[in-house]
């Protein structure tokens, strides 16, 4: 059920059976000569609809721009600063909460935006604690990345052993061209490809990583690779959702 | 041209072209009782995309939430609070213009953003000046809401009188039927509906507005006429645009 | 009844009768060659209060600055940031809030100032309700503009025609020089007056506008045409508040 | 010269021959139960005006809302949060300093704001200099408080000795009935008034001071007082501004 | 008791019998020549732990950093931001009012604490009672410089004259040596130092005081003068803690 | 070379050999029944000391308060929100980042505190380069949390097995008995305790861990044990400061 194709009478239906919400978030930025600036986001509102339809869980419109600062010397993306993306998740949840419902669960497509995520709950637990919804101490919030699921992290690794890097994946390219096989970029790659990890300010970002990749080889990525990580993502974040439901 | 489809060369390419963009941005609030909660950012994302598409503009992915706390206490709505929605602007902004947008062109969905999206522009040029963004006075914001387009606005005038009303329009919601016809919601609505059309806090809205129109029959709504108002704004905010781009 | 001249025994009387106050605000900003710096702060005021005798109002002392970024290129201008102003009208309501004011009525003398107010009041409503005052949905705030109403309005057309402009209008300088006549200014102004009405940066501001007039010619104010709109403006904006506290 | 009286053409002028302003600051809150609620700002206003003139200064239209926290149980009473009130005052200073004045003066009516401004001006010596503001290390902030000038202040012992208390006390209130004679209040007040001199938060205060004196007599004030007051503390904070001004 | 050394069993057992807490506040700035950058919180520190032992009172561990912003031109000089440390202060006092405590009796060891301080106390106030603190209003905060006790005012003046100074004095740097005589520095100092006393920004105060010293001359410290600060310090502060417990 | 026993020609001598600075980071939050209650900056600072000797590093006096507000319903935590960290790092940084200062190993002994140090280093790149730090690019942060050292793990997991738990742990209560002897606590513990890991708001926290320990049996600990924890953790984190250093 998608928030964005609901009417209110349908959500306070719905808060009558659940409490839960799945909020995709990704970012937009720069993934490397042929990866898609909104892969993070893409990727995250794709397994998030899917899972929400087989679990019966509302899920929110995406986050599409999260915290990508270290991207940005790379023209197209665009981030948050931490304590702005703090605030906009405080309200989002604000809001929310307000309404009745209490098991935030973000499907996340970014590492970049996971800190300061976790961050953003502990604020928003205090917050509304501060502000005397009833009840705030049953707001639980999670976070699961897709692309840190096990099964999609193991068929990375056997599909593409050390390639699969850390940025610019062939993985999430891949999930990127199952979604959107018309946007599909044909790019030679340098043959080179920085082993680092670090991350730093976007200046540095640029420099250590000239072309956007991180240790990644994004041309083995295939559409049927991606299906492939769709319905494995798919499958274990229904069951992580279900559980955090469940969970007291 | 897509921001969130396209690589980061597409967006270095496309700057040497053209220095604008345009930003669609909605809300994630009721629409009585028949109006889907995203009824403001699909219009905008869809009317962007296709004045995108025409002036060879980059639209970056739309703005799901914004302002719109007086619809809070109707279960499903998501606002930004002000000050957080000028935050969040500014650093869209502010990463775009980093990398050499100068001209931003909002296309917009929903009333309640405007005043807010003015206020952030204001601080935006300020904040670019401050951090010594080069040539930061050419940055020119302007936001174009789609239902004040002269030909939407008569022709809704036209096909429903004052039963426009002005929350959860027979235009917008006519709009939606067109884009997602699968989503088209059939309810009775109540007869009377209020024809206030104060805005003050949330709990004031509801009691104001108990379904939560204001003053509109959304039931009077096509598919068909949602086509019109598509091509209707297009045209316009085409002309808008390329007017804007082409400005000193 | 002035706040100012008030004393707190005198405050808790009025408390008894009345739940509203009227807040003139204006700005500090260039206008011109030959208007006033306070010109918006002086004429929201003289106009304020005069309606708060007439209708047995308090009036607030005047907010003397507020949101004029875009004029800070000319010596003399002092602007609040509007993340700022969110903040300091926030503070003010929230203090007359907590003694009993419900309804706040803003007269403004500057244009620049309507969208953040507008923001303000937004965040307000729900600060309001976050920090639990009692029945804050009865909060209500309007910003009326004394140059907008249409007495006003229609007065200056006939009188200057398209001469009136938008910044620096001979309308706004006749009312301080009704209020001020000692400081009536006798420069030579430019016959040439750009008649563009955009507004960004100060930087650009200040280029587009040379020497601070928007398209208008204030060297057709009088004294006497300033009483003329003070008088209209009074009459107006008294009937607008007695409205504005009747209303539910 | 009053800047809300003068031209920007007037301050460009004047910035020629001096790069220091003067800020009347006072407040917006209850003085007990004869004091006006705007004592403060008008004792200010009154003085720098005066000051100004004999000094050849600008200055600037008084703020009347400062740090008035603790007498918000009052009603009347307005007040800014500190942090508030520090952005404000940045922004202020902000202001005028990209339009080249360097040395700022306040004269200040109230003891509450004396510890935030302070903080304020900390604050916005780091916040010129991070946004380059040329010669930002010309910039002095001062504030003298006009009841602290040493005459001002012997006069008050040696006409009222220990019922000058610390808050609405004989001189401010005599300041107000030199200034405004027509708002002369005349309530019995209360024999007996509170030596303490402790302030906390303002539910605190008010049990603590229960009619908003604090250990003051103002029944001893005169009109005459006022003036004497008046005429000491133009002489006191002349020389005081002029010694700022021409202070390395 | 030291807050650091404590569990939370012993902390409930505490508030049993005391609402009091004692917070030793210094700075991380530069002291001159022979200074030691912790000059501050090592003075506070030592002398709040000794009260704390002295009253039976439980001890905060010290807040290391506080505004320093005009020593940051000299290395190694951290500072917060006023509005920063409000923030902190806020959050401080918070966490503890939660848990019960309701006296916050800060020991202070630099000057340019003190405005931020009170600030962050008024902003305190205001946000205990907004977020619903039960009996927030007995919440009551003080600052006591421990160099401004009369007792240790006055040895300082009998030992060193007019050599005191006001940063980087012969007291407080008796007081370190006294506390860690192994980190007694020996630099032959200029024989001059500069008799003002003004505080800008952070440039002009390298300017103004070349080594860091305010008119000081702490060769003139020794271990032994350090002691008799300290116990001095610690009798005045311990009075001084025990008369604002038993306060109404 | 401890910062706060230095002086600022001290602190300027070492900049001339190293821009590197160590910067211990715990927490003031409960351990349990029978943990320190400043356990997580105890540990921080004693490695962090150690660690600097070895390596010829400056060590920054610890920050003793964190992140914790999900322990905040324990009596004697101390906490600052996510988005007041932020700040307090952002300006910890700036102020050295002025000095030269441009890499920054924090040592953190607190779980809670790494998502929020995170985001904040974020923030901090960025401001950076707003204001215009020269070669703000080379600005590097990391954390190393002292627990997590794979040699520390590896003692932990084979001195406890599951009994180490995730928060009061054996291990870092070991570490505090080493480093305090005479505050060993002795409290006979529930035998059981909860083997949940997650955490969510202060008041779920205390339901979920009602004496405060996470899975772990601290009863476990000795000083001894302590010593070797402590050992270890020096080893391997001065090695990580050099490779830290040494890095491009
Ligand atoms: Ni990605
Ligand atoms: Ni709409
Ligand atoms: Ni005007
Ligand atoms: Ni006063
Ligand atoms: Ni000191
Ligand atoms: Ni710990």
């Amino acid at each position: 059920m998608l928030l964005h194709l609901s009417t209110w009478h349908d959500v306070e239906a719905y808060l009558d059976r659940s409490r839960g919400i799945i909020l995709p978030i990704g970012s937009t930025e720069q993934h490397g000569p042929t990866g898609l600036i909104g892969t993070d986001a893409i990727c995250a509102d794709a397994i998030a609809r899917r899972v929400g339809e087989i679990a019966d869980a509302i899920v929110a419109p995406p986050i599409q721009v999260g915290m990508a600062l270290h991207h940005t010397a790379f023209p197209g993306s665009i981030s948050l600063r931490p304590s702005t993306m703090i605030l906009m998740i405080r309200d989002y949840l604000t809001s929310l909460a307000k309404a009745g419902f209490r098991k935030f669960f973000f499907i996340n497509g970014h590492g970049g935006n996971v800190a300061t995520l976790k961050a953003a709950f502990s604020e928003t637990y205090a917050h509304l604690a501060d502000i005397g919804i009833p009840e705030s101490h049953l707001v639980h919030c999670q976070v699961s990345n897709w692309y840190m699921c096990s099964s999609v992290y193991q068929l990375a690794k056997q599909l593409y052993g050390d390639q699969e890097g850390s940025h610019a994946t062939p993985s999430e390219v891949a999930l990127t061209q199952y979604l959107y096989p018309e946007s599909i970029k044909h790019t030679l790659l340098d043959e080179g490809v920085s082993r680092d990890r670090q991350i730093y300010g976007s200046i540095d970002f640029r420099r250590r990583y000239p072309d956007g990749r991180m240790g990644s080889n994004p041309a083995l990525a295939t559409p049927e690779h991606g299906q492939q990580f769709y319905e494995l993502a798919v499958k274990d974040l229904t069951d992580a959702y279900l559980k955090f439901l469940a969970a007291a």
